[in-house]
């Protein structure tokens, strides 16, 4: 089989590549996925899929307790399910790539036409071509590769094409309360080929700071959320410290800080000779494999009454969980796709493949939690280019992928 | 004389307490002194003085190492001097007062229109009246007396009705470069009617410290800027304490931070899960009585220069300094003018002034250093609010105030 897929592979790579351009060329920041999505419906239907493309609107999405959406109206946005049924007996699995990509950002800093899928020296490049339109196209090329080789698996398999991953997962989520969960899920986010069968959740924060103003000339008047806010940044550092030290996950021992709590912004004070009475601060806290959002969120909470200084008794730093989160994710590293996975991969690449855990969340999360599927994170892309200006990915990775996605729904879905 | 200057001043309260609220009624914000500036060089005329009213627009000015301003067109801004010659032989005398106020800031925040002049309870309210048109009015009132109780000065009295002290001081400074200085001078700030010999400078600071961006999952990427402006404000505080420690002052005993530095703004990051590259902070330094602006900005810089962290030898601390700033000003406490103004004040109040040192500039740091002319700031406007809704002053300290000084400058001065 191993043979066969290649070989199919290597010779469908030009089709495949200009496949890839397209999708990128159809540039999907929130609220302009419809575009890309028809693409992707066109493109299922070609391969006799069951494609169902909707409008998430349902009242028990809206209000479901895990969605996070900067946003109610989806009416410009289609989800995209295509679902290749299988024959029965056999697990079914779920392949979930996000569409939605980040903004160009400032268009100086990129050598191409970010909506270009300029190619040069084996890389396509584009706003989305890593994170993780590259992704989605192994995935599809695996589907027709087993497809046309007249393959009849036993599970199904359910292609997940979602908006708003980078806005909160509402996609992910609209996808799995519909009712397309799997015994087991595979996202191809840009890892570098590495395998991650956990993946961190995260949580935004904001906290306000109060002081009392007073002119600068008789500071001492008044006080300062400046300097108030100091002992707050040391609390912070010191919960993550204390939450570090408790991490004895080995796939976390090449990590230097494996759940991170990052300050992102600051600002207060408007005059440079007032004293500044109000401080806001924002960030980011890591959230780990096996955690749940509500106990970190208590973590954060108890740490800020804490803060060591009187002045808190009566003036409380106000924690505000806002803007997006992200479940973490995880699958046993015992489960058995991660054992196809890392065959599979050892076969086709030649090298064994590094295991670690994800800094950062993905739709994983909502499929592991929410969707109940045990979810591994392993694609093509270029971790370090995601959001990044001239965000490319090497096409030889995204075959290599396809290659390795292939031949793991074979093995795990079973075949007649 | 005492008896006479109070009987002057008792007949003529109403007309006075007209005066003042015209001069409030002419809110004169920066670029709109014009009005009230008219209603001062009438007055002037009316008690026979030499009135030069001009637009300051000289290259001395405006190239002057202290020049300090937002503008550098002054045509809708004329600066007053109103001179009273003396008959000679006697010491000279300016009377400083700036016609500039603040804006008004939030109207709802007023009981009255700023530019009412409404008066309840012996107290007349509006912005300036405090800071200190009231206190232009005891200079204007002072004058008056004297002239019409058919006094015979032999030293000049030197009327400042000056433009742009709120920003800095240039018309002060004009007035100096014109050749209006003398052998002392009486700046009526708000003061509570404390009598300050030495007043504040003070000067506007800009840092930016450097971290290096990265995503929030993958801090330990990056380098936080927020992180490392914690040892810029803790270097910041020590210098603080360090200067403060030096001040021996007797006029500072009861001060508790004598030459604050006070950070009045931060300014960094713009994303929850983005480490912050740059952070901005601005402040404001105090600068003794005996200070140059020159030493305390080597004395700040050098200390940025050695805040404790290897990152800042690579990636040093920027210094601006910027916006406004006000010189330093002084009187020897044993000046002959300090002692005549305190027995007048004993005699006219009848208790022991208090004699302190100003938290924060006035133009009688410009009278001081460039002018060559030792200055005393004593007032009768409420320090608390000035620049503050609500803004307001009791009309019976202003008298006080007035006669205290048509006192003054007949001591000092000298009459035939």
């Amino acid at each position: 089989m191993h043979t066969k897929v290649k070989q199919w592979i290597d010779q469908n790579k030009d089709d495949a590549t200009k496949l890839l351009q397209k999708l990128v060329q159809e540039g999907s920041v929130q609220e302009n996925e419809e575009g890309v999505q028809e693409l992707v419906r066109a493109h299922l239907e070609k391969l006799s899929l069951e494609v169902d493309y909707w409008i998430p609107c349902e009242d028990e999405f809206l209000n479901h307790p895990y969605f996070c959406a900067t946003r109610t109206d989806f009416s410009k946005s289609p989800n995209v399910v295509g679902t290749w049924k299988g024959t029965g007996g056999g697990k079914s699995i779920i392949l979930n790539g996000h569409i939605d990509v980040v903004p160009a950002g400032d268009l100086n800093q990129w050598d191409y036409d970010p909506y270009s899928g300029h190619i040069e020296n084996g890389k396509m490049y584009g706003r989305g071509v890593t994170d993780m339109k590259g992704g989605n196209l192994s995935l599809l090329l695996a589907i027709q590769c087993l497809k046309e080789l007249g393959v009849k698996l036993k599970g199904d398999v359910l292609f997940h094409s979602v908006i708003e991953e980078e806005s909160g997962g509402a996609g992910t989520l609209a996808a799995v309360l519909r009712g397309y969960t799997a015994d087991a899920a595979l996202v191809p986010e840009p890892t570098n080929m590495k395998i991650f069968p956990k993946q961190q959740g995260s949580m935004w924060f904001r906290l306000r700071v109060f002081g009392v103003s007073a002119h600068g000339g008789t500071r001492y008047e008044g006080v300062s959320a400046i300097e108030k806010a100091i002992p707050v940044i040391q609390t912070i550092q010191k919960l993550e410290k204390d939450r570090n030290e408790r991490v004895d996950d080995p796939l976390y021992a090449k990590t230097p800080i494996p759940l991170p709590i990052n300050i992102g912004k600051i600002q207060g004070g408007n005059w440079p000779s007032s004293v500044p009475d109000e401080i806001l601060i924002e960030g980011r806290i890591g959230v780990g494999p096996q955690e749940t959002l509500e106990d970190v969120k208590a973590e954060f909470e108890e740490a800020m009454r804490n803060v060591e200084d009187v002045w808190f008794e009566k003036h409380p730093i106000q924690v505000e969980w806002f803007g997006a989160q992200w479940l973490p994710g995880s699958i046993d590293v015992e489960h058995e796709l991660m054992g196809i996975l890392q065959d599979r991969y050892k076969e086709v690449i030649g090298a064994e493949p590094e295991i670690e855990a994800s800094p950062w969340g993905t739709d994983g999360g909502l499929l592991t939690q929410v969707g109940n599927t045990p979810s591994i994170v392993f694609g093509p892309g270029v971790t370090a280019y995601a959001h990044y200006p001239n965000e490319y990915i090497e096409l030889e990775k995204v075959f290599q992928a396809a290659e390795i996605i292939a031949l793991v729904i074979y093995d795990w879905c079973g075949s007649e």
